[in-house]
């Protein structure tokens, strides 16, 4: 596999690109044309074939990708194949949701605990994986292989528990708590999962939108009030 | 306000800069400059004033921002002034967890009433909101001023919920199903929130970061080999 640096916004394109993919094969669709993915997806064929083209060369001239091949390798560029070790730290509503409705192990992850400080929870398991007490947070880190922690504690807690994490050698955080937990230099991997941005640019596009339209009516609305005038 | 169509990158930032500044706000800091701003936030001066130019001239040659006075330019570019009213669909965990402890008025947003098919809690309310049950979701979106939905139902739902939607008129939603609810060409304004893809993403820096180790492991071992062989 050719290995470049590639931006992060073709990274963000690929598991877009697998989703849609898994749905074709599961369709039993077993190839597909660069312009029919694009198609489905708002992309032109040839930012596709772009994006591909960072990681190798997938497709053949005049027949298309195959469908569940191109899903395997991208599966693989991203790593699901790696069978990651993940702890999930915190089982509020968030983290339940998570353990409940989440099938991380979909994704090539094994969620191998959890942790809380709720003596209601500790001892119980969600979906098999066991809910341990905060007090024996280091010592599991410490024993286990552990590849990424995701982090669903109240915000307050979000820095401190950052912290217990890189002290044992967590190099990876799915970030759900509200709080940026790592500055530009820290080598900690942060995925943020910040809720109120997404609602933000949600908020952004609604309020382009609504603008767009007053715009259109206000223009009407003159262009009509400039022809009763006549 | 100047208004040009703006790159989805630009907006996507917005928000960071939002929380950001609301950070520094509490923290008494009443100005700062683009490169102070720029190291908080691991991006260059420039590019800082690039994106705030596409909205007109904050800061000042010399003087930097005015903090309080950038955060509610920013807030209301992204619209947290306007009063959105929104329903949630599916009170689920996830559903749950946004009622909860997401607060929506601190981002402009009015969360009038949740929807669900269980009848448990079906007349309950969560934070002053309302669960209804389903049966009156039509009735109540043709009667209210609905800006967005909130879907978070179980996927097998999510297309058909969309549908009631659009159906009443309704044209934003915020969509926790792990489900493209919208084709390339729908008039929805659809932001995403897929799990999936965060956590692949991810996955992927992880992997990238494993293969430079273990290729820079490999080089060192190699470059032993041969001092060794001398």
């Amino acid at each position: 596999m050719k290995k470049i640096k590639v931006s992060n916004n073709v990274i963000r394109r690929m598991p877009r690109y697998l989703r849609k993919l898994d749905e074709l094969d599961a369709q039993g669709i077993s190839r597909i044309s660069s312009s029919e993915l694009g198609n489905l997806l708002g992309l032109t064929p040839s930012q596709i074939r772009q994006d591909f083209s960072c990681f190798g060369e997938f497709g053949q001239q005049g027949y298309g990708y195959n469908v569940s091949a191109l899903k395997e390798e991208i599966a693989k560029i991203l790593g699901t194949d790696r069978g990651y070790n993940a702890v999930l730290v915190g089982v509020g509503n968030i983290g339940r949701a998570l353990m409940d409705n989440f099938c991380f192990s979909d994704w090539g992850c094994n969620l191998i605990s959890a942790f809380d400080v709720d003596k209601d929870i500790i001892g119980r398991e969600i979906n098999g994986v066991p809910i341990r007490s905060m007090d024996v947070f280091s010592g599991f880190l410490a024993e286990n292989r552990v590849d990424l922690a995701v982090l669903a504690v109240p915000k307050e807690y979000a820095l401190s528990v950052t912290d217990v994490l890189t002290e044992n050698g967590i190099k990876a955080i799915w970030n759900f708590t509200n709080v940026d937990i790592a500055g530009p230099d820290s080598p900690l991997i942060v995925e943020n999962l910040h809720f109120s941005d997404s609602l933000l640019s949600l908020s952004y596009y609604i309020s382009e939108r609504n603008d767009e339209n007053a715009a259109r009516a206000a223009r009407l609305e003159r262009q009509k009030a400039a022809k009763d005038k006549k």
